[in-house]
């Protein structure tokens, strides 16, 4: 294991061997979860705080869950209600929590950057669960868990991601982690939600989906917040779906046994066709959320060991920690 | 142990024998939870997801409790602010939850029907815990549980339901329990909240309190919904606890010693008069909720137990389960 | 041990034995939780419902922690979206949470007194988790513990508490358990926000803060609400903090070696200069906050053992607790 670092911030600092040596933890977990008995004791006896500024029940229920069924104390904070709209600022909450001796926090934020920043006033483990445009470094675990599973390698594909990359921090993380990894990443989607730096960011761009779809082996369609359409941003839902939207006629250009991955919530109708969404020989959508929970409890896992060394090695060095 | 059903969806598929097994099982439940360490391991390392789209936090914490006291490891979501509101539909919410593989699903919904469906698409064992006017299975097992424990019986016995016949799952439930258990059922409220069908129900009907209640061993008073008072459907509150509100002399028309229930949380002075929701030799009503946590203990035990049966032998039989 | 009451009300009828006894336990809960694995099993099997009429996610989230440290089956009710929105009394609440059978309560609610009453409707124990103007017994302990650390003594110290007496169930607590371990009690603030009976509690008050924190030991800053600003009923929060903001200036004239606290969250520039609030040499504010939640820990503790000693009794004297 070569995985050394405190935090989980994003995947960024993360080498090959790093992300190998998590998504092959991750499989065992998987293995474990299919069980009726589904209980590891890797957190028995920590605790692990879940601090949501913005709201998202799919990820934050995954968290929940992988911390739960490793053993941990799971606490979620409701961030909406709490001391923050009291004035307190995010570091008064991060000292805060902190005194509470959490081991991991799970923390999102809407501005970029938060997490890192939160990430320096504590003593435990923090995870990146989603940083403004930034970082969402369990997304791209898991989608990269998914695409090992189905199609038997991590490297020496071809990845189209599809539409609203501009507000995407899970196309930005799937492009770096898949950078490492050796595979060839298109960005495909309108003009106006592709990131203006983008051309240099090593990848090819596509504002044609038949061009960006073509021969690729794994089709990543995001999802399209519905509050920008129609705002001079971007088209009319039906302009979308006809021009960006994933069909039956789309993804038969793409190679023939591409796979269909979407990070869900679904707009079915809008980025994606329902048919090809629910197609068991095409989608991986619901293995995506089944891998979900099984890289947040390597990634936990691991952390918490790198914590128990970190603190091993204190302990013995510089007496008892205070 | 004649219960071999994969869900509890309502009280309509379970046999006499069914419900009398599931009784006997609370029972033992009843006497753990009066002990200071009330912890049995039935559900140890399974998870259980309370999802509900409505809210009722009564029948929420008495799932919750079930569940943890039986070691599952227990996750709510709260739907308000979930991804339904970003436009998932039942369906994808289904799917979705299923990748995470819980092995116990309980459901709230305000649609009759919608917790049918959405077991037909999972894996795992689902609870009904209401849907629209349909059913509410635990609800009429821990009414049958409480009124056993009271009248040393559950059949032949005459039970008045009364009040918002035609919105009650809860009566819907009950009056299909009873029936199969031999009782004789009398509903009893204004003809606007009797629902249309209810003539071919078999079972009685009165629109006078005091004939309904006329030598009733058990008086079953509804919950009345007050944003339906004075809207043309029924009268005023003070008209109504006049005619249909329980009070000392409707009450004397029942049995001699008739016990009272409520689902709770009532409306003192409308349905029911204080003075008798409070008398410990009538009333039954915190007794209904006691046994409440142990009949969902019970069911979440039976359906546990079937689950690992079913899993056993397709394991067995097809190879491991993917 | 002495305690030996079945709830923690208030601060009002506890011995200086009581609180030492509590404090000493605290320091051993203290130790645990700077461990890695932090779990104890002092609650296990039991149930804890932490009922909070009032949000507030820092003290919710330290009675969470502290019980699910110690094995208890901790629940959370949601009291804003629940049945007491739906009409229900109070006391209906009470005796339905009662019948779930927790074994301990933790109850915050608007109203002084509420709890109390509460309290004597119910078999398990109750901890007051703050009543409106009346007490906040935990809080209190968990100052005291932070002032013991800090100065080596609970004794014969000179304590200013500053800000706003009149609406502070956390002044009104500290200044009881302060009173009974023998110290010297300053209230400092506005007369505004003094209470009118403060002149017959045996405590100096000053409206100066140069002359209330002269040789102080303890500078203890209470969190000013500032929807009370700009009614007539304090001065702007310019003005306030101009007055009665605790600053470097203010602070010297303190004693040399003087410790300043806050209950948080904190309003930095308002109540207190954010630089001293930081200042790892006088402030020990996240202290208080780690203190709290073994306080907590070993509230709960004793209560338990508690309950066990008088439920036992009672089994063994009386036969089968029915």
């Amino acid at each position: 294991m070569t995985f050394r670092a405190r935090h989980l911030l994003g995947v960024e600092p993360l080498a090959p061997a790093d992300i190998t040596a998590l998504l092959d933890l991750a499989e065992s977990y998987v293995a474990l979860n299919r069980r009726t008995v589904k209980h590891g004791d890797a957190l028995e006896g920590l605790t692990q705080i879940n601090l949501f500024f913005e709201n998202s029940t799919r990820t934050q229920s995954s968290f929940e869950l992988a911390g739960k069924r490793l053993g941990a104390d799971v606490m979620n904070m409701a961030v909406a209600q709490s001391s923050v709209k009291k004035g307190e600022t995010l570091i008064d909450t991060a000292l805060t929590l902190n005194a509470m001796q959490p081991d991991l926090l799970v923390v999102r934020h809407p501005h970029s950057g938060a997490v890192n920043l939160l990430a320096s006033k504590v003593d435990c483990a923090v995870i990146n669960a989603g940083d403004g445009r930034h970082e969402h470094p369990t997304q791209a675990l898991l989608d990269a868990l998914t695409i090992r599973r189905a199609k038997g390698r991590l490297h020496r594909l071809t990845v189209a991601i599809c539409g609203d990359i501009a507000h995407s921090r899970v196309a930005r993380s799937n492009l770096i982690l898949l950078g490492k990894m050796e595979n060839r990443v298109r960005l495909v989607g309108p003009a106006t939600l592709m990131p203006s730096g983008a051309r240099e960011w090593g990848c090819e761009i596509y504002e044609d989906m038949a061009e960006g779809l073509r021969g690729a082996d794994v089709v990543m369609m995001l999802r399209l917040q519905k509050e920008r359409m129609d705002g001079g941003f971007i088209p009319s839902e039906r302009e979308y779906y006809h021009r960006w939207g994933l069909d039956g006629e789309k993804l038969a250009l793409a190679a023939p046994d591409a796979i269909v991955m979407h990070p869900g919530p679904m707009n079915r109708g809008v980025e994606i066709d329902g048919t090809i969404a629910d197609d068991i020989n095409r989608s991986v959508i619901q293995a995506q959320v089944e891998m979900g929970v099984a890289v947040r409890m390597a990634a936990m896992d691991l952390l918490a060991r790198n914590l128990r060394a970190e603190r091993g090695v204190r302990a013995a060095g510089a007496g008892v920690h205070v």
